[in-house]
């Protein structure tokens, strides 16, 4: 793994792009500073698409990400991989016109302390990025040359420490002939992660005030400066300026630069990715869009080949159906599943993983975005050749070439999975199945006097696993759940309950009754729910 | 200087009591998570008292504070005095239902680390704190025992350990006779900060389960759990559970609990403490009220005594006229003017002022919560000393009693200084004084065809200093400044430009035209507001 700092990003830069460039896939992986923003955003089995990605949208556009792991994959043999791995920090700049608020989920925080994430390289350390808007709004600010007016650089520069210099050159300047050339250093009483901005604003303090020199910068030694005086006939070059300008526009880009190498079409893998997806959307490409529609028709035109591992997972369980092989569709527990013996075993012939560097070897950094990024893909190719070749004899397995895995898991192409949603997963590249909660429940209370409470129904329903409850009126609910079994077993326990019936819902049976009124009650969940209701009743 | 962390804090607590009730003052400090929500946020010279509290307001609830400082200062001896700091670090609690969502402005990390803040302590030792609804939410969410529902606790405890020593406990019941007691250990997988959360959870988990036990907690020894298997008769005990509860709730309330021990009517000192104590409010007491009247008269309840030294000190500067002491109004230089000999001497037998402790000695710490504290009290003291005995004859001057400094000190009593806005201070215990912004200009074109650019005048203005202007019609626009000599500078510079005329603004002979659309016009900002515009219009 290469970790990469704001104070590394520009020596590691030549290795990622070639990585990238070089790779047969991509598996990303992002940590952030929250999840929902309030209890409004929170999800439930009854969201339909839209309604999930609106929730999302809300959220995502207010929390931002704190790392981002990228792990390029290369078939370098006839059966083996090497994966670069790369683990980024990143931290939204403050210049100029950008200065971005963004918000943060106290649990957020503290579940990154349970491993070990480093909040000072965070900040002190973090690489910037922007999307469009905001390298619009830099341009554009660079442009009128807004930067020579005392109180805007109050966060970029040391007054006092500008001063001085300038005083220095002026003096300097009254001393001089014309056409002499002079090395002056800067002073170095400022934080050096800001070497870039430091030194454009300086320069662009004494082009401004000193209209008869000309700057340029020693290669390598951000903090010396060479001035010369000019003659008039030197004095029009404006181009040098328009160097600075992209250098410093290049370094507030940060990440976004990388971000922009990904979109060669090159497949990209995630885990459970929906939210990756809509916040490096949002923080490196533009504002999510309106609509999933025009966010889905957009994603196509920046990652136009994506693939999910959890949706590839949770749909192809039943055809290892004999094998334990895959139990658990959380990353952790796939990657120790697929990397164990039996993992290897499954299918002959599959490849092995080689990290390009030693840091991870022998090692195990869940959540870690590098590493969990390596592991997607680790997990992305392992059951690629599984499923390559599940039903192909065994004396017929042969190693194969990338491209072949991927006409193989076309039908997992740009399908997303959803946690707790009506559907299990969304299309990138289409119209979103239709939804598949066939297991809800229709709850009616058996006497006109007995009214149904939403929290009550939560409390004895959940302790049957997760579901949320939508009561349409008094008399009426729905309730979904995650699994089937909870549903049998809700069934079964509430069989010849005093009050109320509990049933399978049946759609030509119960609507139009429910229909009707389907979206107008509120929804309550199990489990994290019960205190969304405790807190939202705080505010009542 | 004691630093107080979540690891430290209950150790700490006695001498915080002690130290806080004997004090003579205590000033304090806040360091934060951001200063303006956003542009519209941003605070200008036409501001009323009550547009400012609505800015700020809408600023700081969503805003956090991140370190708080303390420094209580006694008078221990004739004539010095004891100055015992605690630098606190804070950060948001998770529990149940409180999980606060707060807003960080990334400038404003990234100036804090121009200082060495360590983010990591803040992050996993930061102390929790509860404002009032917030306890009331977690007081409710105890009662109702909402925590017997695996999903709920996910940020807070280790589901598999909890189920793990669950079975432990049954097995161990079925070979045990009724009244005996045995002694397990609950795992230590965990992150250790949480450790009463944890044992809270435990013991819920187990006393939910199994109705038939006892379970205590070995003193000092917070992972040993001493279980009891209870004949019927002695089930019915439920006095530990609420024991419980309360050691829990006071874990979580953190810092609360030291705000509490500040509201006995002990002299509050903080220098230009508006936002301080709105975040205080807002943090360790209640959500902001609806209007800047329920404030301040809320407010009076809570602190009945502070007193501000950036106010003190702008309002006294005509009294040291002679002397170079008071030249800058900022805490540091201030703290380094009256700590001087200079400062010592200007006023003889000024009081002497030891640190409890040794770590502030020839130290200088400037934005570390605490050190801010301790300078801002420092100066309190040593500007009461000057301003009590200034007209007293030298040989007439006698080390007093702190009571006689705070006798003098009563016309700066309550009176909070203002930066940038229509008045320099507002009063919390009565009204707020008028508008004292006379050096307002007022712009005309001088050829009907000549409309006014609110950019424009901007850049021409703040060529000056700190302007802000207000268009209210193509042909009218108001300028604010902060000084006088700004005004001045501008009337002349402009006195006979070709478009435009400056005069002062003269209420009886340009209102009510002007008065009329007063608050119509946008009010752009020289400095800082160019971007703001930049941006706004960015977003358009």
């Amino acid at each position: 793994m290469v970790e990469v700092l704001k104070s590394t990003f520009e020596e590691h830069l030549p290795l990622i792009e070639s990585s990238i460039k070089s790779a047969d896939f991509i598996a990303v992986d992002t940590e952030f500073t929250g999840l929902e923003k309030s209890a409004k955003e929170r999800t439930n089995l009854f969201d339909t698409t839209e309604e999930r990605y609106q929730k999302m949208k809300c959220s995502m556009s207010e929390f931002t990400i704190l790392q981002i792991g990228l792990s390029a994959f290369r078939r370098q043999s006839s059966n083996s991989y090497l994966a670069t791995t790369f683990n980024f920090y990143l931290y939204p700049p403050s210049f100029g016109p950008v200065d971005v608020r963004f918000l943060v989920q106290a649990s957020s925080f503290q579940f990154l302390c349970k491993y070990d994430f480093d909040f000072n390289k965070y900040v002190y350390d973090g690489i910037p990025y922007l999307n469009k808007p905001q390298i619009f709004a830099v341009k554009k600010y660079l442009h009128a040359r807004a930067m020579n007016n005392g109180r805007q650089r109050v966060n970029e520069v040391d007054e006092d420490v500008l001063q001085a210099f300038c005083s220095r050159v002026a003096e300097w300047l009254v001393q001089t002939e014309n056409d002499q050339s002079a090395v002056l250093e800067v002073a170095d009483e400022e934080i050096p992660e800001l070497e870039y901005v430091k030194s454009f604003i300086l320069r662009a303090e004494l082009r401004e005030r000193f209209k008869n020199i000309w700057i340029s910068v020693l290669e390598g030694q951000q903090r010396i400066v060479r001035i010369s005086k000019l003659s008039k006939m030197q004095m029009k070059n404006a181009m040098e300026n328009e160097q600075d300008k992209e250098k410093l526009l290049d370094n507030l880009k940060g990440f976004t630069r990388v971000f922009k190498m990904l979109k060669g079409g090159v497949p990209i893998i995630g885990h459970n990715m929906f939210l990756d997806l809509l916040l490096m959307y949002d923080k490196f490409h533009e504002p999510l869009p309106d609509t999933f529609e025009e966010f889905k028709k957009e994603m196509q035109n920046v990652f136009p080949y994506v693939y999910d591992t959890k949706h590839i997972c949770n749909n192809t369980r039943k055809l290892y159906r004999d094998s334990s092989l895959i139990n658990n569709s959380s990353l952790g527990m796939l990657y120790q599943s697929l990397s164990s013996p039996e993992g290897q075993q499954f299918v002959i012939d599959t490849p092995s993983v080689v990290h390009a560097t030693d840091n991870y070897k022998g090692k195990s950094l869940p959540h870690e975005a590098g590493y969990d990024a390596y592991m997607c893909g680790f997990v992305f190719l392992r059951l690629s050749h599984i499923l390559t070749f599940l039903d192909v004899k065994s004396t017929e397995v042969r190693p194969c070439r990338f491209s072949r895995y991927l006409t193989e898991m076309k039908p997992y192409r740009n399908k997303i999975n959803i946690i707790r949603g009506n559907v299990h997963y969304v299309r990138l590249d289409g119209p979103d199945p239709p939804s598949d909660r066939t297991d809800l429940l229709f709850v009616q209370s058996k006497d006109p006097s007995y009214e149904l409470h939403p929290l009550q129904l939560i409390r004895w329903f959940s302790r049957y696993g997760t579901v949320d409850v939508q009561v349409t009126n008094s008399q009426r609910a729905l309730v979904a759940t995650t699994h089937y079994k909870c549903s049998k077993d809700i069934l079964k326990a509430f069989r010849s309950h005093q009050n109320i019936s509990v049933t399978k819902y049946n759609k030509w049976k119960h609507s139009p009754v429910i229909r009707k009124c389907m979206w107008a009650g509120a929804i309550l969940s199990g489990g994290a729910c019960l205190l969304a209701l405790l807190s939202s009743r705080k505010k009542d």
